[in-house]
């Protein structure tokens, strides 16, 4: 019933007896799917009750949405009217689950059947009521389930059979069985709302991205190309990234065009910004000359698959003012009074080397069969990866339309979204399609910004479509905690970024070489950033955090605990330097405990407390800690313990727990 | 956009700019009533953002549900894309109510214009774009308003004139106030979930019932009537009550008629219980001849009246075997296969003095419509408020149906629901409806119980839709507390109960008598229950509470604070022993201090704090402390206090705090 029929008061011919209602998973009442990974479980929670005192039954249907079969598990009735059930979904796609209960005549027939022979009154009436309830679920039956249907039916009833041979009859496992099956389901509850989960694959869910801009992989002298990335693969595959992420690789627009450190005219021999698209070499599907063919591309995305890593791109719907679309789609853009097209701007800055795209153009669904097409010529070239650039500022409805469009097709396709904007906006585009979302991480620095962060990220309705991809520094961001703290301030962010969140990303090798200068006091901007330059890197200095990124690569594919985020649980280590938390695999048996020093100036020694039976370790047993980026192994005993991190040496630490079992199993 | 749409990721011809969400006051997505009192002000919130940067406009809609005009009320920005509105519903009914939103483009088109002329750009050009806005508000304008906007609109564009008089046109608040009127509001985005409000009168949210049996309203040897009950108007409506509630007044049925202290079978002479509805001598409709006339009753309700006090009478669905209605309407009960109507039951236990109606008879139209009649019949007596038994024992969708119908006609009409069940069914029967509900309050005895279900019923959804009733005792629960606390006991219950919930009840006299000897250990049940027996009272006993009730209702009609449930906030004394708590009226001037020994067999003293500052009260400054029991006034300075309780003598304290300026203006 409606609000509005709620309101009328009309006689209902139906009554609804049984309710559902509070159901989870579920994301603004099934207007936005959920979000799970392939073989993820899908864990169902309602609350399920009716009027009277009757017997409910409950099942989860679900279905991939382009299919017409539901399948079934059942729910299960935990306490105060609360039911839960699972379900698994083993392959990328779009699903949808709802929800089915209804009153079990039978069931509450038996169960009071049961209080009436154990309280010894005579039972004969209501051996009747109970044929008549397996009687009716008969119509319709045929075979073999009729035959032992209607004999205990008969036998109910039998004059000639002791009372407690016909009690015996309807306690039957097969009499409940069968009446599971075929007994009446009236009246029935359906909760549809049309919940749909996306289910992503794996890598949705646990990636490392390393973002590097091809053009400054050559020596100095020279401009880096899709074939001298090719030589950076082993390097970057080495430290353990498996998404490789490239800025724009479009031509880049020639009309007012960016110098260096952002400079309103450029000269003419700078290479100016990968982010304004469009030359009259090309738009959005054409690869920039200076980097190579589309043929080396394709070479690329083959070589790096071959290095564990996946090429993700840049999707930036916007357009310089040379970019083919201009001419050939004026109508894609907004026009002034004196004809010219409005620049990109934030009043009153001015952004003159690039044009917006008017998603309210009259000619939207031309536009957007355009921007869709993007996307699917570099599918079609074997890119399965999107970082989309600045989503916020394109229309909502275009971003859910093109993405549900596209992973129909390619279910397999992922899309991070690159918003820092207020949340509500954010989360907004999370609920929209997007499979991991960039977040607020570099600007919470603090313990209690860190962990009350987490909190919002993991514990509330968020975590059911909001995936984080943590990075400590992009092209646009050098947090003032890297300009001040330098590489121990590098060691901790990385160590927070790759073990809180089980996505995240660097923008390298400006990350690992610990690349810290701004471009003034105060500003977030690199200095000389590469956006506008070429760069040449060497690549072997000596405090490269290399080494120590692989380590703590290698510890995330081995530990499935750091496959997770919302599996996060903080410790509270005294004072305000020391962040400490613990993360345990959905089966118990990997713990993985972190310590972070965020001060990046002085050491500290913290004592806190380990919840050894949340952990699954015994308080009175020794357990095995392994520090996985020393390499070695001690023991501990009891949840007291007290820990040393320093600037200089150990500034964090990542350390895996074991039972002696464990240990000792081989483990 | 639904569920449905979403996944087909069909290109959507209008694109949705502008999102609301997370809107409250709302119940379960709007599908049931939110609950306010006339004269109550609503206060509106919401999420309300866009994609893009614009600047947005946000209003509430509302309406009597069966009116078409809406009126409106602005919504205001917080901060993070959170707006707030308020709006005032005067009389009882039913309304709705949405919320709409669009894009502002004058006045992003303003914020822009203000920062580039603050930048010193040359706006000629932007000039021109908004002289277009107000162009094309124009269309379909006349008269006055469309010169005026006509005037503004070429002003801006006026060659002849300096560019900063025009840019000073575009900043007049007029130019502002005409586009907001008749700027375009497009894209539009309307929030419907068919909200409902149900605005109920005063007595729906302050209210103090006494239950009474007029059978036992005379003295010694006779049978009390309505003509006796009269004669205790005086003494009732003295101690400050305003709801008197009768349990049902009908023919009590002859055929298995209960005897004292809950007899299978009762003595020819035995009155029987009056929840046994119905006899040869009328059912529902009928007034029990032992009470009196119809007319005798009306004389009554116009008599109670006249003391300030409303009639309640029990509406229970229910038949003895000899109501009118079996023979009539054997349809509408339940019949076993050996012809026999099925008695009310909870197997084993049978109850041979009732059949329950069977709300999924075939006859379903003519029942609910026979059982609404029952309704309608009383509140053509001129009776308002019913107390209704047992509801979640009758069909969700009758009470939907019933009291939505009442409620259209007579929106004064109140229901309160004696449902002593599972949490989501009571739940769910005041979303249904039912203007007011039992709890669990008398069970809720220790300082953690107590405080955590306040918090329960006042922070959460719950307090949108659920208004509690508290009642220390019913002729069905004499709780323990009472049974072993003795005197002391009723004291604290009862302010917990008449403080605590701005809705409360006793069953009278027993309750101001301190009757508490149970039918035997460990039940809950009175020995002797006046339920199956004509009592006859002794009013005047020394120990009796009358005193004690007269002034806690004579303070709570005097102090604004008590009137309200929700604004109950906990202290926190020293030890388990002490319940303190306060409230503060919605204007802020009158705060009412509670504290409550829940030991009833010795005395303690509790170190507190006050929280001064959200009491409107001065660290510095003495304020004055009136005991609202004992009629004093002491003056306190400081956030530490300290109180002694003893069951003795000082078992509560009822407290109002004013401050210095308030004591000395007469207020």
């Amino acid at each position: 019933m409606t609000g509005e029929q709620m309101a009328e008061g009309t006689f209902a011919g139906e009554t609804q007896r049984v309710i559902i209602e509070h159901v989870t998973p579920e994301v603004d009442n099934g207007r936005y799917a959920v979000k799970r990974l392939a073989g993820e479980t899908v864990h169902v929670e309602a609350d399920i009750f009716c009027d009277g005192h009757e017997e409910l039954r409950a099942f989860i249907l679900y279905k991939r949405a382009e299919e017409t079969e539901w399948k079934h598990e059942p729910l299960t009735l935990q306490w105060n009217d609360h039911w839960y059930g699972d379900f698994t979904l083993e392959e990328p796609g779009s699903y949808v689950y709802k929800i089915e209960a209804w009153i079990d005549r039978f069931g509450t027939w038996l169960r009071d059947l049961q209080k009436r022979v154990e309280a010894g009154q005579d039972v004969a009436i209501e051996l009747q009521v109970g044929s008549a309830l397996m009687k009716q679920a008969l119509r319709g039956l045929t075979g073999d389930d009729f035959e032992r249907l209607n004999q205990r039916a008969d036998a109910l009833t039998r004059p000639d059979w002791p009372q407690l041979a016909r009690v015996g009859i309807a306690f039957e496992v097969v009499s409940s069985e069968l009446m599971a099956l075929h007994g009446p389901r009236d009246p029935l509850t359906t909760y549809d709302v049309g919940q749909h989960i996306t289910v992503d694959r794996a890598k949705a869910g646990f990636s490392a991205w390393y973002e590097v801009f091809p053009r400054s992989t050559a020596p100095a002298g020279q401009v880096g190309t899709f074939k001298t990335t090719m030589d950076w693969l082993p390097y970057i595959s080495g430290m353990g990234f498996d998404v490789l992420y490239f800025p724009p690789i479009h031509p880049i627009g020639e009309i007012n065009r960016k110098g260096a450190n952002n400079a309103e005219k450029g000269e003419e021999w700078e290479p100016g910004s990968p982010w304004a698209i469009g030359s009259a070499e090309g738009g959005h599907t054409t690869v920039n000359p200076d980097l190579g063919t589309l043929d080396d591309f394709k070479a690329l995305v083959a070589a790096a698959q071959q290095h564990g890593m996946e090429i993700a791109l840049d999707i930036a719907y916007q357009c310089a003012p040379d970019h083919p679309w201009v001419k050939q789609h004026p109508e894609w853009f907004k026009h002034r009074p004196d004809g010219s097209i409005r620049y990109a701007e934030n009043p009153p800055k001015l952004y003159q080397d690039i044009y917006p795209i008017d998603f309210e153009t009259r000619d939207r669904a031309g536009l957007w069969k355009a921007l869709e097409d993007v996307v699917r010529f570099w599918v079609e070239q074997g890119v399965r990866i999107f970082r989309v650039d600045n989503p916020h500022t394109k229309a909502f409805a275009f971003w859910q339309y093109m993405i549900a469009n596209v992973k129909r097709d390619f279910p397999d396709v992922l899309f991070l979204a690159e918003a820092f904007t207020r949340p509500r906006t954010m989360e907004h585009l999370a609920k929209l399609g997007f499979s991991q979302s960039y977040t607020y991480f570099t600007w919470r620095n603090t313990k209690w910004e860190l962990a009350t962060y987490m909190d919002e990220l993991t514990n509330t309705d968020i975590r059911e479509y909001f995936r984080p991809n943590f990075w400590p520094n992009t092209p646009d961001i050098l947090h003032e905690s890297l300009q001040d703290g330098g590489r121990p301030a590098f060691v901790s962010r990385f160590m927070l970024a790759a073990t809180l969140s089980s996505n995240y990303g660097i923008y390298g090798p400006a990350f690992e070489l610990c690349v810290n200068q701004p471009r003034e006091n105060g500003s977030e901007e690199y200095l000389n950033s590469e956006k506008y330059e070429v760069k040449h890197w060497d690549l072997d200095q000596s405090h490269s955090l290399r080494d120590y990124i692989t380590l703590i690569n290698k510890a995330r594919r081995e530990n499935t605990a750091l496959q997770y985020t919302n599996n996060v649980r903080f410790l509270d280590p005294d004072g305000e330097h020391v962040l400490s938390y613990y993360k345990i695999s959905p089966d118990g048996t990997n713990r993985i405990l972190v310590m972070v020093n965020l001060d990046y100036s002085a050491g500290h020694s913290a004592a806190f407390w380990l919840p050894l039976e949340d952990m699954g370790l015994s308080r009175g047993e020794e357990f095995y800690v392994d520090d996985l980026l020393k390499g070695t192994t001690e023991t501990w005993r009891g949840d007291r313990q007290m820990i040393n991190l320093h600037p200089g040496d150990t500034q964090v630490r990542l350390l895996r727990l074991r039972t002696w079992q464990e240990a000792n199993s081989g483990s």
